[in-house]
């Protein structure tokens, strides 16, 4: 007899043994009559497996390679081939299912995963410092007790504040003359005049915020600094608290604010010089990215770690995308600066560029904008050619976001409808 | 015999009996062969079902999980699972159809769905109040009756006629010199100059609308407020009136109207005094908003409910994202506050904020852009970073209206082949 | 016996008569000995089907409602329930398939489906006006022949001609003081500035332009009335005629020709009075629309056609939207007008509705703009609610575009693999 | 016996020999009593082939058609419709997978394959000159070997420092006063002053960049050309050279800055001279893009392939929308001219079109705006047609960028996948 019979489950299905010992190794390929599931009084081998995924199987033996049948279960089918003692990668034009699903296992991974603090560090540590690990725990994981819970109330509120306070410090309504020009007021701005600093840095120099305002900022500056080093001084592993970028950004926001702190009391010299200037500018602007903080308990919510995610995994093709629109800028800059040569506010090259880039994103101040004919056709096709090339990087964000966040839609319906059992990688994985 | 012959439909199938005993409870668990589908002649069991869907029930026997073949209907299968007494939930990786069927009824009948009058209200009140009932289907029910539909259209023309009255009223060719100033005029404009009121509020206080606008909006107003009184005292439940939010705004602009009628005699006051001023500007800004009781009837159809739908489910993730805005805004004043320091127009931060946020937008109106090199590029990553941060919530609603109005065209094409048996959620509910 | 066997194909179902007797009236409820079918030795029923469909029959039986394998051809199904002499409605939820072929074919019509002329209109006309036919066709179906291919090469040539002199002869460049004026021209432009005429009224009614572009003008303007006339003439059926938007549009361009080559001997009257002026204007503006004749031999190609298919189906809604926007644009002016009440540039309701158009499209060209804190607040609410009430006609349009788009695609790929077996309504429907 | 017994794989079939003979020269009909397949014992035929695609090939002779159950492979049936000798094409109704999966492999191919240097013409050169081959492989193809990627930095870098001289060589701090003028410079300025000459022009007649940007551009200038005669002169095929777009830019670009060079020495007569001024200018402009160059360089990386490929796609369907665009430009331009009569901005209709182009596309400037009512109602419809006419190029791009980016990611992958299969053409094809 040169075929076999198979009976699957129920179903019967035969194949010749020619075919069978091409593949020697598998389970079907071993077969013999002394198998447990020979049964000699039929002359045919039972096994207890879905008959349906079974045609796969055999597929494999008539013709060699694997192809699948797409509406069936990708995980059944792996179970079936590890019975089978089957090894073999799946034929192109039949893997797509393969790999959707674990394109998917890995998307859902990077949903839920919350950034955990490495509990490794803190079981090395001795047992006696239990109060260290608390304190750590309450400033870096806010939803895992309810003292976290408040502490990160509390610290959004400080970054509220100073926010508030960096803003209203620059108002003229809450700003007073300097005490420290009795009288010296008008001498001070007569000097500041004839040096030719224009007159915005001279209300600068003569007034100051309320005296509310620059204490509730000391007040705060402090809090952060005080904040910084007790993190640092809990934390588990040195090492890898500045490889945070967040923590990076800390050290330099408080060292700018230290920074700023000793020069506000030069402040005439700091208006008269450009350097000091600068330094001091750098370190006011510096000082707001402490809001970025709030980033990082609003990542504790999945619905804004979908968006960052999908931004990070566009951050490669939006950064090609940049160099592409400045490439572009450059180009469209060169061409209107000689058709407006004649127009005084295309004076250099670089207020082409800053023309092409407020046209390419469809701002247009107007500012600056063609007067001759010539211009004119290449301002419209740069504001044209802005219109096509920015629809990619939107196609790429809006697209990135909609697969995340179907994703993460479907997660939470699973999720709801079996509580008692959550959805864990091993059980997905194929 | 270890194992037992099932004949369903005509498929045969085979399996052992340990692996059907492990799942006590269930039909197949408790065959015997008293059973009335024992067949002895033939020694199998015979049932009248699906061998294609049986096929996935056997699965749940062999591999103790529910998996599903993509291409075989929900519905069915949940029949199947019901007769054999099968209670499990399907694996997470062949999920997927189900969560799509459920979905698909929640939708559909969020689109249907018209908003109710609570009928319970009306049936528990007295049988002799047919005519309340009557009037209040009028008032609220646009589509139920032909006088309702009557009425609706004079309510639109209301509408259109008071907010064409308000847009006119503030035109100064519908506008004349008050009567009470005879000869005192220009009086009065020197009184107003004097004390440095604006010259246009000067032409407000010197000048008023037509009679016939006066009239006019003096008719509205009161219609409006009939109406409401109307409706309040015909109401079956008062508690609930006030907890419809086009209610309560109802209520607020019929208060905004008696408080503008009164001020209005005190115009001079008014035009002095910079609270009566806000509170007036207030009341004026306010009455407006009736317009929005267009929206209500145009909620009656469906077409502009599925926008509606669509723009409340985006409603969460939208405020999320208008908050990222708002602080990258805040980030980009800071620093250009300190890039433009010696530009005047960036005369403190909140101009910083309306710059970024107008820049972020692409509207760019010009009042107030870059001068300075730094500044330049911060206004040039301002822009691109806007066009991408915007790209997402347009993703989602866009995103989410194409899904609504998908399903609604679905729906429209269903209800067009078979208006004898209307989709109804009983029918199609897994 | 209660149940019988049925080879369908080879492959053996089982089913009870009880099942088979409540659907009466189908072929397999009236089975019976006597039938060819029946084979007796074997006491079975042969059919020669597809036993995988015949399983969707056979649940029919055993649950009374029609459920479907998506993976199955719908028109294979409708084959066998033709077979079995079934007449059921599919259940909902399986009828998705079914809908997306139907539409599927209405789109395909959509998109091939070219303009046709009646023909009928013709063969009722006698055999001998066979010119007029000819000229008919040149004339309306710009791709049916080569006479009528360089007709509508020349066509387009005369209407770029057409409109190149119009653009031109507005530009100062290409304009000279009018001979009439021999002399009299300084004395005419006392006149006129003595009557407050503007300076660029004064200019058009002293300038006219070059002789060779009014040539060309009145030529262009000879050729098009004409065409009109001719093309009337030749048509089969005068009354439908009339019924073409395109037509209509020709017949009010024409008599603005007219209209307009009468109103141009008294230049000067135009130019004095209102009504003449806007008379005069109209005629101007309306002569351009001739461009729109372009759209028609574009719609010739299929790929111009699809987006007019496209915006075509869009319409109502961004009809609705549009009047979404305006109920906007008029909350927002109201809210603008009383924040700016200080404001000038705001100086009534109609300037705060052109500033929310301007500023929800983000154009921002920045003629008008806020000024107060609340102002701004207010303008900023409205570009954001712009780009978010905006993204969904864009949705709209992208989408019905890109489903058109796909499904041209699609068709073209068809088309190029089985020339000889064109895709026919009758042999996809279902 | 009228029908014959297939024993496909175990499953058996039965079929009337009369529907197996309506096909005669395939397999089957050519079956008989003699074939190796036929079982005497049985009177079966037997094969050894896939049962659930064999019933795809009864289809085809039981209703003549061939209809195709979506969860099967392309791939297998094409197998066994070469087995079972049946040459016919897919039905319309299940034609779709098909056409995607030829599709795919279309798609993957635009996205892998390299454009390759023709490696014929080098094969025909005789063998000695392979330092001939290594310059043009250094020189054409920047991943082929470790010196072409040195190479490809260096000229990058010389791109990048001819770009940022061209840049600097046009800010006035990186220019001084001509040494010619020695002491004549106030005359020169004087004579330009007097003939009418703007400034800007003045000061860039009388100064000139730094020495030290001078001599930088002439030596990247004199890269450029010595690069490009060499590339020449090493190309294999001549003709082929100046076939490529980016050769002939080459070209071009040296051919200006031979020009520029020559024109350079003339700057007083250029600056007088319109005609010499113009091709100064076009030379100035044309140098810049050789920049486009490091997009050639760009294109080696599969990432901005996909952009070009879907910008290349897009390109047709972009460029008749253009006109669409412009077509409605000038119906708009039309419109807003009559409209704003009495505004000076709109001096003739090309000021209309521009405004038309800049409110359409959302840009804005406001150097140019309509005050009158009417004004205003066409520049509102202006940008809201805008909007939704440009949502279609956006949907477009977007769209093909979508599905490159898909298909790569797919691609990147399967490669990820199995780096010893890779995915070639005749694997898939179908």
């Amino acid at each position: 007899m040169d075929t076999v019979i198979l009976n699957v489950g129920g179903t019967f299905f035969e194949i010749s043994w020619k075919l069978l010992k091409r593949h020697p190794g598998t389970r079907l390929a071993e077969l013999s009559e002394k198998c447990s599931e020979f049964r000699k009084e039929k002359n045919e081998y039972y096994f207890d497996r879905n008959p349906e995924i079974f045609n796969v199987i055999l597929d494999f033996y008539r013709y060699g390679e694997l192809h699948f049948s797409s509406n069936l279960c990708t995980r059944l089918l792996q179970k079936e081939l590890h019975f089978w003692n089957i090894e073999c990668s799946m034929e192109s034009c039949c893997i797509h299912p393969y790999l959707k699903l674990e394109n998917q296992v890995q998307m859902l991974d990077k949903i839920k995963e919350p950034r955990n603090t490495c509990h490794e560090c803190f079981d090395t540590l001795p047992r006696g410092v239990r109060i260290r690990r608390r304190i750590w725990t309450i400033m870096e994981e806010p939803l895992s007790s309810k003292a976290a819970k408040v502490y990160m109330v509390f610290y959004f509120m400080v970054i509220l504040i100073s926010t508030v306070v960096i803003l209203l410090s620059t108002h003229e309504d809450f700003r007073e003359e300097r005490r420290e020009f009795n009288g010296n007021s008008t001498e001070m701005r007569i000097y500041l005049q004839a040096h030719h600093v224009n007159k915005k840095v001279i209300t600068f120099v003569l007034n100051r915020p309320f005296q509310v305002l620059t204490i509730l900022e000391r007040m705060t500056d402090l809090f952060f600094i005080i904040e910084m080093t007790v993190r640092f001084s809990v934390c588990p592993c040195k090492k890898r608290f500045f490889k945070s970028f967040l923590n990076v950004l800390d050290l330099i926001i408080n060292i700018a604010i230290i920074a700023k702190f000793v020069l506000e009391n030069y402040y005439i010299a700091i208006y008269k010089s450009q350097i000091l200037y600068i330094m001091f500018a750098s370190c006011h602007a510096v000082t707001i990215f402490r809001l970025t903080r709030v980033f990082r308990f609003a990542l504790q919510s999945s619905g804004i770690r979908i968006l960052f995610l999908a931004l990070w995994d566009s951050l490669k093709d939006l950064s090609v995308l940049l160099l592409m629109c400045l490439t572009l800028a450059v180009l469209f800059a060169n061409m209107i600066f000689y058709a407006e040569f004649s127009n005084f506010t295309f004076s250099n090259m670089f207020q082409g560029i800053w023309f092409a880039i407020v046209t390419m994103t469809t701002v247009g101040y107007g500012d600056i904008y063609p007067v001759t004919t010539i211009g004119c056709i290449v301002g419209a096709l740069c504001a044209l050619s802005g219109i096509i090339i920015l629809a990619v990087p939107i196609a790429i964000v809006a697209g990135n976001f909609t697969t995340y966040y179907k994703k993460y839609t479907e997660f939470q319906m699973i999720k709801g409808k079996e509580d008692d059992r959550p959805l864990n990688r091993s059980q997905i994985s194929i």
